[in-house]
């Protein structure tokens, strides 16, 4: 399993997810991007239009290592942060139909997972694991 | 200047960015923290408690390159989105009174930042720029 079905739901419930890739010269760069996750693959699929030719496809296709997060405050008062966090390494693949959202896509496959806030109590519990590759 | 009045506004309206720092072996990590211009060092300075202690902490320690990203829809019919990207080096401080919200701080001195929908006209302007280090 590489997600749990919380964290699912919240992926699947949020609008907006943000990609570091790591450019040429070993400097991080942090990008917002759609979240899309696909349950065929169990990964992450970043696309959009005219996404081959950003930096950040160019950043991936160079080097793999990638993070990706989707966060968002479930109540302010009490202080509630939500947020999954997702370590991994990206293919950087172009051609029709590779992705269900786009024929360009960087695939994140996760190597690590840290989720937080996503127990419906409340109770902010941290949940961080590896997974097998 | 580093930033402009309308990104200045935009940082203080929004309650989360994200930073991302990157470890050991050369892999990104990403993390949700609250966001904090300082107008004295015109810093972006990430707070919080126990942050010393923090793996992000430990990180910009050892590789000061880092970025952060500000982002939300201002609305999604139209699809607006608006966002700061600051990419700089990190200044890893501890003392009393290190930074105006604690004695901890990941201080970003910007080297670039990347706007992006701040313009109140709505027309989704882009604004990159490279700052004098």
């Amino acid at each position: 399993m590489t997600f749990t079905d919380a964290e699912i739901a919240y992926l699947d419930s949020q609008l907006l997810g943000r990609l570091t890739t790591i450019d040429a010269q070993g400097r991080p760069q942090i990008r917002a991007v759609g979240v899309h996750y696909n349950p065929e693959t169990r990964t992450i699929d970043v696309v959009g239009w005219g996404l081959a030719k950003s930096q950040k496809f160019r950043n991936a296709s160079r080097n793999p290592e990638v993070a990706f997060i989707v966060d968002d405050l479930a109540s302010t008062n009490p202080w509630r942060p939500r947020s999954v966090e997702i370590r991994g390494r990206a293919e950087t693949l172009t051609g029709p139909g590779v992705s269900p959202w786009g024929d360009e896509v960087i695939r994140i496959h996760p190597r690590r997972v840290v989720a937080e806030g996503l127990d419906p109590s409340g109770d902010g519990r941290y949940n961080a694991r590896d997974l097998p590759s």
